[in-house]
């Protein structure tokens, strides 16, 4: 099977992102750069609904992906080594979230 | 009919975000947030050729998207509910843009 | 032949970018612009195992793309006039880097 996988997040305030699969420090570095590209504060904001991290998270999902597209080759996903793919969750309070998967190929 | 849809925004000083498509404060912060990221200045850039706001236009664009694939089942955008697609202009003096579009599916 | 391709780079520290594809400087400017946005530096960041460039290259590859998918009419890539297609190195010392493409069309 060979083709193309499309991954889809069906959200505003979570993002995919592919990176770095092995050190744990890197996703630590990577939530607290985005935590100072894009602060929570009182004010800082016109849209603050949700709370404090309701404008941050569509900031760090606009600077982010919602959509990703790997090939496939003999039914493996053509990741290079370091790549894992991640769902980057912006919200304190997180509920459910949805992923819509899209392969063509043969 | 279901597939997958591309968009593809054929410049580099305008761009494609999915983003909130209900609070119009959401859309006045996220422009905030960028013109704060990406400022206009004389003597900020080496590229100046058509303006004060030409090189943040590639700026902005550089960290959104040109390219957005979206899922499509029973003839319908897989969209999140909250999820709406827009065309991010980063000119202050925008001409026309051309988007192409692009189906796969049966 | 129409269809789509897509460009897939399997690297968490080099990504893709579509860009002004005319003046030397923008890509000079964009440079600076992401070295600046996430800077090198000692004990910026947790993880440094391979030197100070490490962290700040994948945050240059979460900002940006390791995936784009361009149309593609009657044998051409539907790119605007001045768009062009960009390996961002994020490294000092690269080695050598792949990108997969896919090609879906008829």
């Amino acid at each position: 099977m060979s083709g193309l996988l499309t991954l889809f997040c069906r959200h505003t305030s979570a993002s995919l992102l592919i990176q770095e699969n092995a050190a744990p420090a890197v996703r630590r570095d990577m939530e607290k750069f985005f935590d100072g590209l894009a602060p929570e504060g009182a004010g800082l904001y016109e849209h603050d609904d949700e709370g404090l991290d309701d404008m941050p998270a569509h900031l760090k999902t606009a600077l982010t992906q919602v959509q990703i597209s790997v090939p496939v080759m003999d039914g493996k996903l053509m990741l290079g080594t370091w790549q894992g793919i991640y769902l980057f969750e912006h919200r304190e309070h997180p509920s459910q979230r949805e992923i819509v998967l899209h392969l063509v190929g043969i």
